[in-house]
């Protein structure tokens, strides 16, 4: 019985590193399609976010029926509290990667990147995808340092962010007001996966020191943008 | 010690009320700030954030609590995991408002809305809160009809950001860049506060009908935007 219960839990995490996977899939095509203008493989993303949110909903079923068949306390608890929180984290995740997409679609066949800011959208890109990869190491090996180094690094998705802000707030800007709004939204896209990566990060290292509860919520996201 | 375990769910309702409560304050001053160049409220609903942010820390450890304590089933259980992410939504309205605090405080002096765009972001505002108030007597009467209309004017919603977004799209729109970045984020900050109450407002129907599980993730922002 405890054995099936243990079981039950991996279940949940394994759950959670797929939805990670189809994550940084998700995000990666999607920023490739921004880059080279591929309307092909941005439609790709914004219908396979379905599948994101299909397995959200199936381990949210999953976790609640534990918490109603198996009533689970302390640790299990916690981990079980924790997967409801991370999916959600996850599932938002996919929905940002879709948002990228969608940015491409709606100018398409213009370009939506001057060449000017192709290298700051692309650490943009670079970044977020790496916090996503790093989040699901995290996942799979409970690795409390490696999570340190998510957060950490999120500091510099969060500079990356602000330099292409500085670059369309400068009074000699170059770009034309429907550049500048995609710019914004997409830093801002790439700026809340890091956000949802840190978070997931930090519930995992919640789980392994107990240091706080799951209740805590991250708070990457109330600074200056 | 039925009596008593209503009793509890009864505070955790309360407290979502209360969190609610907070977050129309919070948007009703950031709008009011953010239209008549108030930096001094701005400042205001900055810090008190950190209010809601409180409240659901102390929510989510109740809610967490009665899963040790209680083990509750049905409805009961399903009563709690929506707290759970019904406090997250508020929570992250909070945050939505103090965002648009932050875009009034790193402009100020500056204006940040040019006049011919006032009314267009008044609309935002206005329909903003009154989802925000609304979903609160969602969540204190548990009305289904009025959910209904919760969801059903978030199109309202939607159309007023896309009128923004059209406006900046323009090919002789007349806006800085600076002015074109803070309008866009301003624009999506209202809309994704509404769909933050919708899905509260969801939340509360599938508690009443039972329709769907919790684990439904509204989706009301993977459209254009």
């Amino acid at each position: 019985m405890r054995a099936a219960f243990q079981n039950e839990l991996q279940v949940l995490r394994e759950g959670l590193m797929e939805m990670n996977s189809l994550v940084a899939t998700a995000l990666e095509d999607a920023s490739k399609a921004l880059l080279t203008g591929d309307l092909a493989l941005a439609e790709q993303v914004i219908v396979r976010d379905q599948e994101i949110d299909d397995l959200q909903a199936e381990l949210d079923e999953k976790s609640v029926d534990i918490l109603a068949t198996q009533s689970p306390v302390a640790t299990d608890l916690r981990t079980v509290v924790a997967t409801l929180r991370m999916s959600a984290s996850l599932e938002r995740m996919g929905d940002l990667a879709a948002h990228i997409a969608l940015v491409l679609r709606r100018r398409h066949p213009n370009e939506v990147i001057p060449a000017d800011l192709k290298s700051a959208i692309e650490t943009l890109a670079d970044l977020s995808l790496n916090a996503v990869k790093d989040a699901g190491k995290v996942l799979d090996t409970y690795d409390v340092a490696l999570a340190a180094v998510v957060e950490e690094r999120d500091n510099n998705l969060d500079r990356a962010m602000d330099e292409v802000y500085a670059a369309l707030s400068a009074d000699d800007a170059p770009y034309s007001v429907k550049e500048s709004v995609d710019l914004a939204l997409l830093a801002r896209f790439y700026e809340r996966l890091g956000d949802h990566a840190v978070s997931v990060a930090r519930r995992v290292v919640f789980l392994v020191t107990g240091d706080a509860l799951d209740s805590h919520t991250p708070h990457t996201d109330v600074t200056e943008f």
